[in-house]
């Protein structure tokens, strides 16, 4: 019953009489209000790929910022709440950098992931650590590719502090149809090129608008070689329009 | 239905079943009550532009100070709670002031646009920091507007702690109808002095006063010059007569 | 409908659906309740006049307090709660003599009322600094006047922590027919004798009790001659009187 | 609507829609329950008369202190809540001694009356102040009698902290009828003995106890001599008994 | 009406319309579930009596504390909330011991009177103070027995932090008949040992169980002598059992 | 009215109109829902025996801890929530300790109990102090046994912060019934051997399940010799099965 | 009645009427929500085995741990929500981790279980220690499997804090049919290895998918050998086929 249901929203941070955290399943609903975006894991490495909704023609497409770097081998695509994800993203570099600095080795995939989402699960009223802590979930699922001695690696956290690794896997308003379409054309022996086809063929199946160069955005994740090239990258517009004229 | 949305009102920072945050839609729904701003960017610069709403003819309209210097290559136009704006634009100061002392350099548009909106964004029950923070989400959006090595760059950013970088924008209660004549008249190519004369085409239309030299303000930003000249500029009452002289 | 209203009164400071904060909104409404003040600015000095309402003649007129010096340059009118109007007078009072500590020089009038306003804004329940906040929004307008080198001055400060500079301002619960008449009877080259007159005839027309020397209290703000003469000055019953003989 | 008004209760300082403080109005109401006191002031000094209900025979009549002493100069009677006095007047005890050790002069009337109300009006929530904050208004009106070089002073304090000089004042449940007769019977020339007469010919009409030497009490404030007589004098049932002795 | 009234406690320290404090009259209401306990003063001392409800025979009549020891001078008797009186007669105890090491002199009956007082006063929610206050008002009354320079005294002290001084007092749930009793046959030249008997024969009137030397506690405060006898004293069952026999 | 009394039950601590402490009694109810206890003191000792329910023939019996060690010379049964008697326990065995490292003596049974009923007694609203307080009361009620200068003794306490010494008591589901079986049975001159068997004999009435060693615990406290046996024991299961065996 | 019992629940720990815990026991009900797990306990070692449930073909089944590791000798299988596992565990760890560095030898199972139920009992609104504490009962249910000086062990936790050893006991979604299953097949005598296939053989009953090496996981805990072999260990997916084999 619905009025029932609301009497346990208040608190933001209690059980329901059937076991479940209303405001956490509530900020899920959030990220379904987002943009789409997918990531796809290959043994050469991780693509990242988004939807961009520009709601304007003069608004600037470069500042919607839906993928982002975390460090050289890390980076990140979202969905959900623009804003409450740069304080996830922030977390994520900082400790990045902590690792970095303390162990003089790069941070792995997971642990990186699970200090995002030790953060998210720290919200709600008892707040009593130096730090602010959010009073609500974080309205926000990511995309964490990365790559470390494991191999490439893409991770998905949600709201509730969850993290899974995926071999594929989709967020965001077109998620249902986008995870389907993994589902059927994902296969392990994918090159990161195909994977980059893969991406924005699912995009284009469920974006409204017409998928072009400036309202999407890709990136990948590769090894670092030994001079320093590799590791996160952002696509060009260029680079995006090739691999937009490869999809028909 | 509204009996149950109210349910949500109580707590300011916490989800609804939808996945929404109402105190950050209401805060919104309180810009759409504020006078109207307008921003235009071109290659040469950005204009500012805004209506000055006088309750009375013995308010002194110089006190209605809608459009303020945040630095001396940025610039910014609010809508909304006036009070509010003042808490914002300080913070804004400041870290543009910070900035220059660390790193002897001007600090960047998007930097002071993002510090803007973090301070947006940290509203709410779980205030452990030492700051005095906000117990609801600040009622203002604001068009910032800079200069750096980027160029002229216009933000906008509202009570979600969100920003984008715009050609043209426009905010406050005429903003729906703003909005939709700059995304006519704009295009890339306008000259400064054109997107003056543009602004305040657009504020006419959506004025209900007839619109003078007292009841509007434009301010531009340009580059400082060797000299120091150029920089924020907010025009006096001649020169705000002069752009309005070439309307007709 | 009220009912829905009332759901948002009890958060002192969140937004209502329409984006307005009710509880700035009520104590606005608390100083409708309050007796009528005026202030007429001219190019000689300030004149803050109010209606005293003695509620039993046993009472003593100047135990009610509606005019107080804030600096020698700058005084104020209130109407509202008189209790909370102390606390934002001594507050103004300490930031004009830190003001004059610290740069041995007089603080401008829109400082003072800045930082009257700044405190205003911060009400509610995300208090963490060392000072203590009110829980509520202050329940006081002010009228505040004051002279400095950009002349004479007249600032009007409401609870939501809005100032705006008025030539002349009606506050408390006459306000509307005073600012209706203030509106037709102003003009810039009122003398400053002639504005103590306007001001008692403002008052009379809204008073409910017949107007006398011991129910309206007089004060004007002038330039601060070389000898210290000059300043702000509440007027004796004597010198009030004599204003008064001139209204007829 | 009582309904209604009961939704402002809650928080215990916030205004209503009308812009009243309901638990500051409730307080107030709280005074109206408590025994009448009766305050007058003459050029001689004040005279301060308080009402004692006895609820029992066996009731031992002075230890209901309705009139206590602050310092050498200063009284005060007291109705409503006799536990919430006591931290009031410890309260302007300490402000009266703290100012004799720093100024080496006794306290004004007036600066005391001011300390007493401005604890009054810090109650609520926002307690972030070292002092342990009462969470609701007191419940208290005081009468607050002295003699200074401005000559002998009477002022009335009310929950909402604000305070007024009278020439003769009556708190408490017979406030109204004493208040009538005190406006109809004094007169600036009294002498302390006709004052003295005054406040127990007012207090026998609001009595519903036939008045007698142990269920009223007198004070009075005078001068103080150079040989340290005079001042704050609390009558002894004889001299209590004389000064009923004229009534008939 | 009784669910209006509701509202008003769940703030537990907050007036009614009316005026009243409901949690602290609610807390009154608690003492009259109590024993009844009686206390009388006569000019030789002052008798402590108190009725011992054992709910079964096989508890122990000697655990149930209804009499406690403040100091050599001072004892006390309560009904209400056994665990509440025993965090106010450890403050009676502490505040009593500290007067007599900061003046060599034993504390007085009204000092340790008033010291319990202000505690009980001290509940709510604002406490900042580094005490753990209580949430809310103490379920308990007192009748506090003592003696000093003034001779003996009895004081009652209630919920709401008033005291007062009586000749004899009846608490709990007997004691309106009790006091009627008291009132009828009290009389200044009373001696200890008459007070003694008068205060079983009130208990015997008011308890539902047959009185005897089990189920009643008594205990007197007489002077102390220079041999260091005297003092406060509890009967023993011997003792008490004398008392009882002088009944019938 | 059921409904009635469900407002007062939110805030923790309040009292009701009827002057009742609702989450006190109902935590009282909580150990209704236990496992039943009971204690019975003779002149050699005190016997505690309790019930042990099993839900699965899996679980391993001497995990269920329903008596447990305070001192060598302090035992204690519990009855309701398990994990709330671990934090009463763990107090009552710190004062223990602290008590013989302070005066190198035990610690008296008194003593220790009143100590467990001051914990009891803090819980609620207004925690300051730096221990972190119970935001309910404790559902556990305790039968403290225990031996010193006084002799053996049993006291037991209830989530109000009530003790009280008992000859013979029972606590948990069935309470009522053993209590009564106690009431007939239990005589002074009882033989610790005797009382052995009377608590296994008025446990079996009422247990559901048929009595054997390993759902019943049985332990026993006596005075401890000069060489240190005696005090606190636990009995293993041959010994209860002795003491079963003479049941029949 | 359910709307009743609603109103209990915005208090995160508080009684009902009925003295029960609603947020534990709806916590409890998030259990139910989780995937099964089993443990059972031989001379040998214990065996703890869980069902992974694969949302989807894409996610990689070795990134859902439901089985940790504490320390060398600890292991520990989990149902309910992932995030607050790891928040539990990682206080295991810590716990284990003390122990070592502080008496240099293992901690026993049952202490790290203890202290781990502690951490579950202490949430709610009183939180003043340093520590962040949940505001609702963490909802997980642990079996934690371990060797020490008492043999192999298995101890049952759930979120009220309450722990318990077992012989053999199930948990999550299927536990109702899973603890039947155990029941009947448990016996003293059980080799690890027939454990291992029990374990499987119980899961494969109350699994709806069809049990592989990839939907299932198994860790064993045994005796540490001299050379440091033994202990806590996970079986890999050949390990886990091997056990499958058995099954048929």
């Amino acid at each position: 019953m619905f009025l029932t249901r609301s009497e346990y929203d208040r608190g933001v941070n209690t059980f329901s009489p059937e076991g479940r955290l209303f405001q956490v399943e509530y900020a899920i609903e959030a990220i379904k209000l987002g943009s789409t975006a997918v990531g796809i894991q290959t043994s050469e490495g991780v693509v990242l790929a988004v939807e961009k909704r520009a709601t304007s023609t003069l608004l600037e497409p470069s500042s919607i910022e839906k993928i982002m770097e975390i460090d050289q081998h890390l980076g990140c695509a979202m969905s959900g709440l623009t804003a409450d994800s740069r304080t996830m993203i922030d977390h994520a570099r900082v400790e990045a950098q902590n690792h970095w600095f303390t162990y003089n080795e790069r941070i792995k995939v997971e642990s990186v992931t699970q200090a995002v989402c030790d953060l998210a699960l720290r919200f709600g009223e008892s707040a009593n650590s130096e730090e602010a802590l959010m009073s609500r979930p974080f309205g926000v699922a990511l995309l964490i590719a990365g790559i470390d001695e494991n191999g490439p690696q893409l991770f998905h956290t949600d709201p509730s502090g969850t993290f899974m690794r995926y071999d594929a896997k989709a967020i965001g308003s077109g998620s249902e149809g986008a995870q389907g379409e993994l589902q059927e054309q994902y296969h392990k022996s994918l090159t990161l090129k195909e994977a980059e086809v893969l991406s924005l063929k699912v995009l284009k199946q469920v974006m409204e608008e017409k998928l072009n160069s400036t309202n999407v955005q890709i990136a990948i994740v590769r090894s670092i070689a030994a001079d320093g090239t590799g590791g996160f990258h952002t696509y060009t517009e260029v680079e995006c329009q090739a691999v937009i004229d490869q999809l028909s």
